[in-house]
């Protein structure tokens, strides 16, 4: 554990700074840094202004500086002491205007008067600043100049993609965003994990599925990856999650897909339930990420999150207190990448078993079953002849460990060693 | 509010005196009353003798006087002073007898001594009278003299039907019964509801659904307009109600169509559910009217009941306790009436949304959703959103309420709008 | 009750004595003995060594005597006492060995001190002798002499089986077993029930069903079985249900088929929920007998447990102290052969009842109705109109006694009555 999980928390700290924002440098910036772990992701653009659905990639945006002088001269809202700061997508501003002017562009919690918010307007051309609420209430009258570099201009919508071939062509999709500025939770749980998760799977010397493994900014990045992708991933997705808020270490959480009834949903509630039975279940109408588009009318793909403590769960949620301090540690990432990981082998290691015998096999000769029968004995054996009574060729492995009430990873050494005397087939 | 139930009520109270039986005089005047509310509805005749599957229409009933002179010569039980005091259907008869030999003729609730209660013989020929049992009590030794002028003749079923049709064959079945004398929730509510029901339906500038909607005396009458219309209804009812007991102002009573899971129960369901959610759920074993016919073996139509306090299930049913002063009033007969209503306007804007664009549309530039994305904001939109959601062009309206847990009818606006700006199709 | 309980007990008693096993003298005796009840029982053999798929036909056993010379002299443990003191299928043995070597070959219960175990070792070869737990204490140091006179050679596994042909071909299929010495519940309670319900069978005029009735060792004698019949089995067998521990008088249980949901299962939970509705119900992990071969993958016949108490669930078993005595009852017996009767009389009168009229039939005049109409009359008429208004053809009797919430039983004389007025068909 601990060395998996202060790897990932190292990676997260060395993305902490970067601003991240639906394109632009910070996007770039940090793909390159997880190329670092994984080689293999490869980066592909879109150029602004293409069609995506009913949507269309937006231009780049660029912060050179940003921030205030109060009536004393003094420099706040400085986007590079925090990039929350700025509202992002914010359009160059340069001016000197009153408290009361200016205090139509702030953005603040009254609820939270530590945290600054995080807020965009991402489609919509105006400017803004986001502030502690306690620092707002302190601001004198006066004339505040405002100054914002920042640029919008035609460019390139990024993100990130690996494929790693499988035995079969049917696909796991594993999807997670990059485009938060500095938060921890919700985002950078996300792409660590993730990255980590690929590590892992490009050491694997054989994966029954192709794993498609994807790092987009979110909504529009997700819109754009479906509609470059969209019949191909519809014909060859068997499950995926959508991965973000696994970072921090209060709970663990369940966000069906909409059919609520696919191979990724029976995955992470089996996994979910055997690791963290407590855990919270949302439904559909609890979702907010991703799983929107991939679950959207006629594309509806079995994609499903499992999270720690979800998006719009936490207090933190949203502002410049979801940190790597209070919120996000090693031990989170690591039981985030734990359960995604024991997910990702369940579906690996998920099969159909058939007896190759008609009725129960002379286990006795094969060492598999006690010679002499008394009364209080073989009961080591149960779970071996419970999973052979069930191998009919249609139940799952993991509806015979639900029926056993057992994790189905206790079921993996029986099937081998089952498969070794030649008496199961997959 | 207030309209509709005090003209209902005014229109039971002309109805009231009318002593309607299977056939005869009171069914055609309840009609003619009934017609001049809806001057659409049409009415049929079926002469005696007919045979309606396994049973066959019965003669003409016609009393033109009855009653009995007790020793004293006073008049007693007189036919014109309450209908309910002669057996339904009764033979003529003309003699003095004593008073044991009236007792065998004589019927009365011993649990209910100022009831008079109401009976019929229809299919064997006898004659009696209906007393409160406390007058029974009263009744001194001597010779009764018993006066029945009545008559029984080849003569003709008359029933209303009223075809409102629509832009699919599709039909929604309305059934009610006009066979009771004086009694007012079972059964003046029956008809007096279906009758706004049926002036509000032809009041409409469209109709999805071809409605059909019949008036008639119970049991022989459903058998009737089976026998005649049998493969018809088979063929088109998509949904329908046995309108009965819709008068007082109690409760709200379910009665499901036998097969349980139509379209009629399903729509029942989640209207009371949404106006009376601690509505009475009765099942299959407790019905008691035409829906005994409606739903009878590889008949089976989709016919289930909205009432108000179920026929049996309150004290005054089937005496002269039902009336309109202690049981039904103006406020009873709207709810039943409005539930009702309310069922039918579900079946006809019931739909299946398909959205017509892939993954989420771009909400903002339709001004359809905020701009500015911060924490907590865009709650107002959740309820469009889950309706785009489920717009697969698999989940009916109706499904897609019950997942959001709403009444339907808070859907009906979205939908409109999602059509006027091409999102949507139906 | 009595007569049969007390014929079955006596039958019992007669069999007891006899040391059954996998195969020999023991099984064909006790063969032999239930014939003398159903003569129609025919005897069959299938040679030591034959394959049986996974398995191989055993060597017959055959013991002419056993005992153990203790250092004073003594016979102790000998087999002509209590034939549970031998380990069932012991090799021969003859020789003087030490306590510390005897040990090694004992088999005895510390938490039940007066019990001798029941222990075999069929497929190893070695002996072994059981003993009360409280004698092997008393055991003194010294030189013991074994002598174990026993025969193990190429013979024969025998089985009975009993064909009685019924009207259709579809089979119902009833196993017990005759492999175990001197025990009462588990197990002569099992052929000596299956035995009478044979004899029951034969006597009845008309059958519906095809009877197959075995009575085999347990595992082997069931694998060899199905090995010989086992297309035959699955294209035929409607129903069925293994017969073991139905003769102690102290609850009922349940073991599900392994699919759960078949014929059988809804029979036998039918039959005990009304006859025991506080009956034991086992799932399919606590299997222990011979639905283990006919519920295996790729067969999986609709093979239920009807049982008292549950092998494996009771103190004495599979010990001495599962006797006659204490344990099994002419009541047990009578009571386990009666809740399987019960069981193959609904198999027997289920059916799917059609009505034959539209409409519900006009019952008053074949006199099965009240012709006068009074509020609250026709109570005891609801159970024939409930059947009725099921009399689709889709619904089974078991079905409709389920949604009516009465024993199936109580149904029987109502679709005789309607059969006979034409009124319904099956």
């Amino acid at each position: 554990m601990e060395k998996d999980g202060n790897l990932m928390y190292a990676l997260a700290r060395r993305l902490w700074p970067i601003n991240r924002s639906l394109s632009g440098e910070g996007v770039r910036s940090t793909l390159n840094i997880l190329r670092e772990v994984i080689p293999n992701l490869n980066t592909k653009s879109i150029p602004t202004g293409q069609k995506v659905f009913d949507w269309e990639i937006p231009r780049e945006w660029k912060v050179n500086q940003a921030y205030i002088i109060n009536p004393r001269g003094e420099k706040i809202c400085d986007f590079y002491s925090n990039n929350l700061h700025l509202v992002g997508y914010s359009m160059p501003f340069n001016g000197k205007i009153s408290l009361n002017e200016l205090q139509e562009h702030l953005y603040s919690l009254e609820n939270q008067p530590s945290a600054i918010p995080y807020v965009t307007s991402y489609y919509k051309e105006t400017w803004g600043f986001c502030i502690a609420h306690e620092k707002r209430l302190a601001l004198e009258e006066g004339d505040y100049q405002v100054f914002i570099d920042a640029e919008l201009f035609n460019g390139y919508l990024n993100y990130g993609e690996l494929i790693l071939p499988g035995e079969t062509s049917q696909e796991v999709f594993l999807s997670t965003y990059i485009c938060h500025p500095s938060m921890a939770n919700n985002e950078l749980s996300g792409p660590v994990v993730t990255t980590f998760l690929a590590k892992w799977l490009t050491s694997l010397e054989k994966r029954k599925y192709t794993y498609r493994i994807i790092f987009i900014p979110e909504t529009i990045g997700s819109i754009a990856y479906l509609s470059l992708n969209k019949d191909q991933l519809i014909e060859k997705v068997a499950a995926g999650f959508n991965i973000t808020c696994v970072g921090d270490d209060r709970t663990f959480s369940f966000l069906p897909s909409k059919r609520g009834d696919t191979l990724s949903d029976e995955v992470a509630k089996h996994v979910l339930n055997w690791i963290y039975p407590e855990y919270k279940k949302f439904n559909w109408s609890q979702r907010g990420s991703d799983e929107r588009q991939y679950c959207s009318p006629h594309i509806n793909l079995p994609i499903a999150s499992i999270m720690r403590t979800k998006y719009g769960e936490y207090e933190e949620y949203h502002t410049s207190l979801d940190d790597l301090f209070n919120v996000v540690s090693p031990q989170g990432l690591w039981g985030g990448f734990n359960a995604l990981k024991l997910a990702l082998e369940v579906l690996e290691k998920n099969c159909f078993p058939s007896s190759k015998v008609f009725c129960e096999p002379q286990l006795g000769r094969r060492g598999l079953y006690p010679t002499i029968s008394i009364k209080g004995g073989a009961n080591e054996q149960s779970l071996m002849m419970d999973l052979i009574s069930y191998s009919d060729g249609t139940n799952s492995l993991i509806d015979i460990a639900n029926i056993c009430n057992i994790p189905v990873w206790e079921l993996y050494p029986i099937v081998e060693m089952l498969i070794a005397h030649n008496l199961i087939e997959l």
